[in-house]
């Protein structure tokens, strides 16, 4: 028989509803546009195949044992590098690994929030960050967004005195498909030295750009101001999200209490995935393997952009991901994407709808539509049925 | 340049002793009985080797893909029927994976401690869950200990209307190598049945035993009970740590919000590093192997007792454990612990001094040695050594 008590802080927690919704669309009969899932097909099975046997078969026993906090050098040393050749400037004691970027997010809440800290967020944001975060019982500061992203010029009147960080998505935005432009980044470094405010750069999806040029990101762009960046990679989208290997960049006295922080968590990431993720990776495996992914992307997008175009009535409008796995519809007003999505699973149809993402005054009219795990031919029936279940709503 | 503000719960944290110990004894020369680590002979490395290698084979882009946050069904139904063969009588819904035992008592902090909520713990106890706990700012209360492990008469007049559970290591405890008898457990169970108090069974070396007989898990014990047990468990010290599998047993309704807790956490555990357990394990390999790691623990356990008798002087005691990797050595009250290691390290010994693993009035006269490691022929002469510095500091 249960007799305990479950915390103040725990009975925030409810199940995600992407996490219900998801279990609706394991029926394989549904074409989802709901799930965060990369493609599998974008998995390099035999190369991690072979890694996890040499692995195993030349330092099975240091692979196999309790490892060290910050993670496995090598691993740590490739990051240096990785971002120092495109203009960062950073060293090992800047990096630490962690089990998913998910991780990372807890390991910041529990090291840089108190109770009622302000948080500054993005609206929309990535839902599993307010998850997290909101353990640590913060204050979420919503920033207005726009086409372009966040808009910096709106943090200054933000911030306060207790204001600890602001966390944002610069590359293909989950939910929605948007990229921070340049000069904006310029503009938001200026303001976090100046204000000297820190920002979480969440990165997983700037490797997957497949149109559009790259865009220097706010840790390399932060180099010789007084911005503090904490730089946050992974490599589910890149390489396997089954591995649970991502990686924080941060000052090195920032590490160093995040370390011991992570100490106190989990001990440590699994050696044997991370050697295998070094070892996968260490002779510029990625060079070869990212734009296949790209280009499965890539496809699948346009392919939902174009029956979009075709099937969608005008009154909706959508975003145009240069990269990512997602992009976001923003239906008529008096359109509510979760009686939308009921009639969307009648018709076999998934979608996650757009309320979910926002820290704080919900808007109920926008849809996140994925088009990673989704074949064209399904994109394109699945996009169709949409159009007509939204036309019906709008009685056209 | 770094600008932000550490958060009042990240400022407690700092580098463990035992941490910065293990730094110190990496040199190849120093015998070190002070590590935690199991020995990585026992480390099954073909087995795994093949598991891998048949997961990937078979089911690749399910095991590198996303997986559930309660963990791999088919691993969570081999601990079912592991436990249920045993005497438990528990369902799927009881039992999540963890990335290691330690994620599972970072979990129930989350979950079950507010800030100031009293937390019983064992006098000494597991320093790893010290840690983790106090990132949740509970009162630790110190239930006292003896030969036998915790006087279970001591929890009553602990209790208060605020206590949440008690945290309790039954068999070869880390960090005195002691087990708690069945009579004591039996009065245990009445204990928390009455005064409906949880009981964390945290039991890593359950499966350790190399001498005496198996006592039923307080898990077993609670059946047709009131009380509520929450059990840990870890293949770290059965198959091997690096692969960072935990799990958690518990009343379905909080492994509900544990798995809530997960999701926000970390997401979920490897997905690849469960199934190759499960593949591992799963046709009773654990059967075959564990007498092997038994019986190096045997040898090297009885092989450090033989040589204390011999070595250490009359007014040293220790604890004789009958499994697990440790055990307690208490000194004269005039001698310090930490200052006899200074002496042991420039001797080339390392042990830990026993006043970390105290929440509160540590005790400075006791050390922790493990065996795990170390091969007998370094047992006999590190020993000898430490006896002779034990003398010196007598003036024998």
């Amino acid at each position: 028989m249960a007799n305990y008590t479950i915390s103040e802080r725990a009975k925030n927690l409810t199940s995600s509803a992407i996490r219900e919704i998801l279990k609706v669309t394991e029926k394989q009969e549904i074409i989802s546009f709901a799930g965060g899932l990369p493609s599998p097909h974008g998995f390099p099975v035999d190369e991690l195949k072979y890694a996890f046997n040499k692995v195993l078969s030349e330092e099975g026993k240091i692979a196999l044992q309790y490892g060290t906090t910050e993670g496995y050098s090598k691993l740590r040393e490739w990051i240096v590098n990785h971002f120092n050749n495109s203009g960062s400037n950073i060293s090992i004691d800047n990096v630490m690994i962690v089990s998913g970027s998910q991780q990372a997010l807890d390991l910041l809440g529990k090291t840089l929030i108190d109770e009622n800290s302000d948080i500054l967020v993005e609206s929309p944001t990535y839902l599993g960050a307010l998850q997290s975060l909101s353990l640590y019982n913060p204050n979420f500061i919503t920033i207005e967004t726009d086409e372009g992203g966040l808009i910096p010029e709106r943090i200054s009147s933000s911030i306060t005195n207790n204001t600890r960080f602001l966390y944002a998505l610069p590359n293909f935005q989950n939910p929605t498909g948007r990229t921070l432009s340049l000069s904006r980044r310029i503009k938001l470094i200026e303001f976090a030295s100046d204000l000297k405010l820190s920002i979480i750069e969440d990165d997983p999806y700037g490797e997957l750009r497949y149109s559009g040029k790259d865009i220097p990101s706010l840790l390399t762009l932060s180099k010789n101001t007084n911005a503090n960046i904490i730089r946050l990679g992974s490599f589910s989208k890149i390489l396997a999200p089954g591995l649970r290997i991502g990686y924080i960049i941060a000052d090195k006295d920032l590490i160093k209490k995040l370390v011991q922080a992570k100490q106190a968590t989990d001990l440590h990431t699994s050696t044997i995935t991370q050697m295998v993720v070094y070892e996968t990776i260490k002779n510029g495996f990625l060079k070869r393997h990212l734009p296949k992914i790209r280009e499965t992307y890539k496809k699948q997008g346009l392919c939902m952009l174009d029956t979009m175009e075709k099937s969608f009535p005008k009154s909706v409008n959508w975003t145009r991901p240069e990269g990512g796995m997602f992009l976001w519809v923003t239906l008529p007003k008096n359109i509510n994407s979760n009686e939308l999505l009921i009639k969307a699973i009648e018709n076999n149809i998934a979608f996650v709808p757009g309320n979910s993402f926002y820290a704080k005054n919900p808007e109920y009219n926008n849809m996140r539509l994925s088009f990673a795990t989704v074949s064209e031919e399904k994109i394109q029936k699945g996009i169709n049925i949409l159009g007509n279940i939204i036309k019906n709503y709008l009685n056209i």
